[in-house]
């Protein structure tokens, strides 16, 4: 298994700089008053793609050889990660194939062919994905790009975290969500070797604890048919990320679905900016652990703004 | 009738600079693609208090003597010029009355207590809230800071274009609501002497289009009880903003409600960023008046995104 190493982190930024944003910080003195701390908003949800997957994708693809571009790349996602990787495949003018449950939201099915990506639809089982992708791989050698187990991947989301210590340096702590642990990994990768006395929280949905599980019991715990309006977090670690998240998280945090989706409501009210339900757990978790960050500098990294408003979760 | 001078917008910002936000310029090249230009959007809803107002409301208070200023400010509003004046006042520790109708939006009401405003009731007619703010000043000798008509609100919002041409220079043109014109005049006032050639479009409903039947007969019109989920845009012009509305504005656009709050909703899903309904309608004027400003380098001044989430205007 290899694992990427922060110089990873360095060259992925610079391989990337000229095909995603560098996301503005921004600051709330409300929410500040709410959370008794001084927070630092990473809008991730300004990115390419509406999301900070579109870091990881843009170091995969832009990685690749020729040869290996020319034969195209393919994952199985229904989320951000299946737009961000059509997106970087079209920047490089190379082809994205995307293995698909049938039954996906229409949204990001949508947002998948806006950027030229091919789908494929398959029976909505974790089985059928992965042998669908398997005959798109068998057929035309296209590289597969995990959504989080892959190191170009994890060294690709690092370099949000490296943003932020550019700007910022020396924060007390910084709080992200976990899901598969992509980001989070990334986010340890770049703080241990930069700043490694800044604390890393994972917030995570109560609705899909898997992470808090695995990490209060000492190995991966793996749960089936997560639910949570935190859509992009119901993914279930992988010893890559779990390499991560065991040495260098100090404590996974969770909300329940009302909490995350205040903070969701919260964050549009008084920042004036969407974000999705994902990216208000580590918000939702500061509110209910004020203690922890009370008087702290913490980052909180906004991961995405892809919210289907014609449904929109809860919506009051 | 004193009109302010391009002398006084420099004077306003110098004199505002500690207390707002330099609001960031956004792009979106989705957007572009629709409209066929580049737009640059200036993002007032980021600013303090949620909107633009804060400029000229500041402005008025911070330019008030020690003596005139110990005797508080005044205004009838019950948008986000109330909020605003409630904030400037609070920030130089004044008292500031604002004169509401009985049956004003709750949100609007709360808005001003959070920033310590003092608000008194009348009943729901502009007879009313004139005769009751007129109380208000003979007892408390307070300054009226009206939301539009005053030379050093309309200096204030001035502000607003002065950096938008400070980042983006020689735009071909600049897109602005109009409600009362006081944006729209202090737009006038800062680009007709840093750069005459930009051509600036007031854009409003159709619902409420009392600037464009002025425009067309070449003199104030004024409607009363306008109704548009733009609820900022319902006023009337009045001679001070109508100098500025005659002189320089070049045509003034109009969109209909479905057109504003389909603009809305397109900048809340492709920008990210929460904006009220009268924020949407230059874009919504841009959309449907493609051949104006195609190829063309627009700035629009998005106002502010002061929506009320429980009561969302049309949520799909």
């Amino acid at each position: 298994m290899d694992i990427p190493t922060f110089e990873d982190v360095l060259e992925a930024h610079e391989r990337i700089a000229p095909y995603i944003h560098r996301t503005p910080v921004m600051t709330s003195s409300h929410l500040n008053q709410l959370t008794g701390a001084e927070i630092f908003f990473k809008c991730e949800n300004l990115q390419k793609v509406g999301a900070f997957k579109a870091r990881g994708a843009s170091n995969a693809v832009f990685g690749l050889s020729d040869a290996a571009a020319a034969k195209g790349v393919a994952t199985h996602s229904s989320g951000n990660h299946a737009g961000a990787l059509s997106f970087a495949a079209a920047l490089r003018g190379i082809d994205a194939t995307v293995v698909m449950p049938r039954n996906a939201p229409s949204a990001k099915k949508a947002a998948v062919r806006s950027y030229g990506g091919r789908i494929i639809e398959c029976e909505p089982t974790q089985a059928a994905r992965e042998t669908t992708l398997e005959q798109v791989v068998a057929e035309s050698g296209a590289d597969v790009v995990h959504p989080y187990d892959d190191s170009r991947v994890i060294a690709g989301q690092a370099t949000c975290a490296l943003e932020l210590h550019q700007e910022l340096e020396a924060l007390d702590a910084v709080v992200a969500p976990i899901g598969g642990g992509g980001l989070i990994s990334g986010t340890c990768l770049t703080l241990s070797t930069l700043s490694p006395e800044t604390r890393i929280y994972a917030a995570e949905p109560e609705n899909a604890d898997d992470a808090y599980r695995s990490f209060h019991a000492g190995e991966i715990i793996t749960q089936d048919a997560q639910q949570s309006v935190a859509d992009g977090l119901k993914t279930n670690l992988k010893p890559r990320t779990w390499h991560f998240v065991s040495r260098f998280v100090s404590d996974v945090l969770v909300a329940s679905e009302d909490e995350i989706l205040d903070a969701m409501y919260l964050t549009w009210e008084r920042m004036k900016i969407i974000i999705e339900p994902s990216s208000a757990v580590p918000l939702a978790v500061m509110l209910k652990n004020r203690q922890l960050f009370h008087g702290k500098r913490v980052g909180v990294i906004i991961t995405g703004g892809n919210v289907d408003l014609k449904h929109c979760p809860g919506c009051k």
